[in-house]
């Protein structure tokens, strides 16, 4: 039996397929409209501020991947998938686009975002049309002569997604503004606005591979369970993450005052909750850390977080072991949900 | 022969039907996230800024309307088409929500617009919620029972004409920064930003009566030119319009420096051209109005305008006699044309 090929090598493969699909849908299909097209050009990565070519950070690509491999795993051909794979890449760009507006972030992976550069106008406009066009990827699936009934429910699995993405920005954005906010309200957020992605990013590709409705199911809690265990592991790093490692300033999460899982945790805590609650209202500099972080560590927050974290990992994996059986434990896919969790950067 | 009733009454019968069916869409699904809903609700006219329930102004509802009458004049039931209609009005109630943000607008329709209210995040949030919610409710189509391969069709103009909406608003955003625009430019911009959703509203429902291929794009070219005719009236009636009729100031699109198509005909114009342009580097005020007319009157920019718009008019009307041949003339649709190229307000 040939070895099962890594998740890396698997990504070597078919990140420059997934490229060329992308950059076929993102065509400018008139010179009139070209700054239309470089403004999305520049935020996929391809051009720089003057929209001359280059190449720049683009993200890691990981639901088209998801969703390739996960067309491969049930026994399809992920070239099959490709124009899926580009429509999931599209519209999780489009959301990156405006949420860097909502959150009026300057810089995305170490360049100006495109409101900083275009205007807030230009770039919700550039959105919006990623938006369609990642509907205009995903439709190509029928050119490749997938029958229109499966493309339906594929297109409705992607529908629905979208319309859960918005509902779990709408949690987030008004955690920002609330004092209280529940344990509970914030797995529903993450849920809509991390998971669900990565949940239809699965299915979609084993829709698109042939899996009948009970794998597919099973692969999108998969990604679901996957991508609420991704966010916590974030929310982790945010706080504890080694700085020489993530990048990041030690504590940053706690600076920017985020609202992750363990600070939400420590802040029910009966003792430690109104403590952690008073320092919060005052001015959070890099002094106040130690001091923070001790609160967080009589409150037990780490460790739920990693509790929590685990629980996701598990059942992730058991959805994966009900999609594909024993093919399960030798499949990339575990492989990278283990990765993905015990990731320290 | 039964007398066929006017598009008025049309209207009068479908309007609470198409009211149902939006509200069905965009119910909330859950009371953690009845803020994101209530916004699209205090949008649609339905609640107030403190979301109670009201009745407000909420446009014509011209796209869904021209959607079910199209559907009819092909031999189907509207009812049927009720999902594509509702789509039509969601998504062009995301499209002025986001351009609200862009023009800075803060009010439409009597009230404050959304992100006057709630800021621009959640604004952006709610358009893009509303965007997905609008392929939520075409694809209810599908629970109707209309065939895939249909559907999907369907599925894939409203993607094309989303794309188009964001190119022509591109156009239109760029078009505020340049000193010089040209009517071919400018036709283009409206021909994405307001002819392509007029010509899928009646491409959509005829496809949904169940018309072939050949009437689809007759009644499709149909809604192109009664758009680009309906849009270069609002150009005509923004400067010459009666302000006892308009609501509008004399020459109120002179003042807010709009480029429509009288203006960028007039500012090439080889005589009047530089002097309008150096007039229009300046302050403009009332005072200024009669100098401005003048030299529009002076370069033939009103009577240019009625010209092209009278094409499309004729154009449009001869696209409606492919479609529906001898049943043409009686056609509310045939009305219903004349009425929004002849209107004074």
């Amino acid at each position: 039996m040939a070895s099962r090929p890594s998740f890396r090598e698997f990504a070597e493969h078919w990140l420059p397929r997934l490229e060329t699909e992308i950059r076929e849908v993102l065509r400018c299909p008139d010179p009139m409209l070209a700054g239309h097209y470089r403004m999305m050009h520049y935020h996929m990565g391809w051009l720089d501020e003057q929209f001359r070519p280059g190449r720049f950070p683009t993200g890691k690509r990981i639901r088209p991947l998801l969703c390739l491999l996960a067309c491969q795993e049930v026994g399809g051909r992920p070239e099959d998938a490709l124009p899926a794979a580009a429509a999931l890449e599209i519209f999780h760009n489009f959301s990156l686009i405006h949420d860097d507006i909502e959150d009026q972030d300057t810089t995305r992976r170490h360049r100006p975002t495109l409101w900083a550069l275009w205007g807030t106008a230009q770039a919700i406009n550039v959105g919006d049309g990623m938006f369609a066009l990642a509907y205009a990827a995903l439709l190509r699936l029928g050119q490749q002569g997938l029958e229109p009934p499966r493309l339906l429910s594929i297109v409705e699995r992607f529908t629905r997604t979208a319309v859960m993405l918005a509902e779990g920005q709408h949690l987030d954005l008004g955690f920002e503004r609330r004092d209280r906010v529940t344990v509970e309200e914030y797995l529903r957020m993450i849920a809509g606005k991390t998971a669900s992605l990565l949940a239809a990013s699965l299915a979609m590709g084993a829709a698109v591979g042939g899996a009948d409705p009970e794998a597919q199911e099973a692969l999108s809690r998969f990604g679901h369970n996957l991508g609420m265990a991704f966010q916590i592991r974030d929310d982790i790093l945010g706080i504890w993450g080694d700085p020489a490692v993530t990048g990041k300033p030690a504590g940053s999460d706690v600076l920017r005052r985020k609202k992750s899982l363990p600070l939400l945790y420590a802040l029910a805590h009966p003792e430690v909750g109104p403590v952690l609650q008073s320092r919060w209202t005052q001015a959070l500099g890099p002094e106040e850390m130690p001091e923070i972080l001790a609160l967080l560590d009589q409150a037990g927050a780490r460790a739920y977080a990693e509790d929590v974290l685990q629980g996701f990992h598990r059942e992730g994996i058991q959805a994966l072991e009900e999609a594909l059986g024993f093919r399960a434990p030798a499949s990339p896919l575990m492989a990278l949900a283990d990765e993905l969790v015990e990731r320290v950067a």
